[in-house]
């Protein structure tokens, strides 16, 4: 065979795979839209999401179905959030303004339950409403930090789970806003938008750190021991 | 020259444009990072944003230098924002919970001045609150609708500028949200996140329209002319 023929069958060997590449390619985003070869996660939720049972998302190897009133089988945007939220493997760092909803509570818990490492920061007001999860999260050794700067409130609701996927939005994670607000979450794995909220997740839990807060910002009562 | 000369000549030819695009792209990355050859805009903006003049957003082609006291030159993530809003040059479609921020009111008029196809959907409540800007964008003519539905909030905080980028976050478009608020703001062009959020507003808007409300959803006193 002549380096002519060599050359020829070499560059129609290399046509072949790019275009072997780019149909397979096609056909993953045309199977997987939004989690196509090209990118990475990116998926957007609406609300208000209607009740349904979300127990099988707790007990995945349960055999006997979950017997409880709420619609089965039905696939909700709060099935997929809390979906995303239990497939934390490594961590979970959640900063939220308002945290009352009882199942993503149970959520958060059962991943400390598995050694996941979960940061929680919260707002300083709201973590003491009526329903707040705040308290059951910190009787349950969940490290919980509110915010001691000087900001209104701590409005952000975001998710990093496992420092990769960004869970973010509208949305506070309350009973109200799953089920009755018009509320958006965005599930994003973009490696330019995850950082960001990394790094401001860590700037705010230092700066939330109850060990470092300055000595003014104590109210005098804080020293005054039992004569208060 | 012969066949396999001109053949070695494309290969190298090819090659060396390749690397030639390959350096160009990494170069743009490093140079204009979130903005690469290689992908959208991605945009993350934290707040409370520190005040500052804004003026030159408004007036670019303004000689005199702005006479206000507050700092001048600096970029915030506030004057960020307000760039994003003002770029629209076909339409913004915006979708917020709580409107009553002065600057973001005054953008929105130019746009509107400018011929911009404005759209603001609000919450019904949340519309009629000390210091909304909601009756301004009415009065200006510009079309505002609020939510009609059952839900207890339209809790959104997006906007869609000419139907391609996407701004949203945790953030209402309020002095407090801005200014004192521990708040974040994505602006992104991502193709897999700008649709899902247009495809809402449409849905939202439509859902809005004060012409096709259910008529038993008017009181009876709607009905009582001038005996109520």
């Amino acid at each position: 065979m002549s380096m002519k023929e060599v050359l020829k069958l070499v560059g129609l060997g290399a046509l072949a795979v790019t275009l072997g590449v780019e149909c397979l390619d096609w056909l993953a985003r045309r199977l997987w839209p939004g989690r196509g070869s090209h990118g990475p996660l990116n998926e957007v939720l609406f609300f208000p999401s209607p009740p349904a049972c979300v127990e099988h998302l707790f007990t995945p190897a349960r055999t006997l179905p979950c017997s409880c009133s709420l619609p089965h089988g039905v696939e909700t945007s709060f099935g997929k959030m809390l979906g995303h939220v239990l497939s934390a493997k490594v961590s979970l760092d959640l900063c939220v303004f308002s945290f009352s909803h009882v199942e993503l509570c149970r959520a958060v818990l059962l991943l400390h339950s598995r050694g996941i490492a979960v940061r929680v920061l919260t707002d300083a007001d709201y973590m003491l409403i009526t329903g707040s999860q705040i308290g059951a999260l910190r009787r349950a050794g969940i490290c919980v930090r509110h915010d001691v700067s000087n900001a209104v409130h701590m409005h952000h609701k975001f998710a990093l789970v496992d420092r990769r996927k960004l869970i973010t939005g509208s949305l506070n994670w309350t009973l109200t806003a799953v089920q009755s607000n018009k509320e958006n979450v965005m599930v994003t794995e973009e490696p330019d938008l995850v950082p960001p909220y990394q790094k401001e997740f860590e700037s705010l839990w230092e700066a939330s750190d109850p060990g470092k807060r300055h000595p003014h910002s104590f109210s005098q009562s804080d020293f005054s021991g039992h004569a208060a």
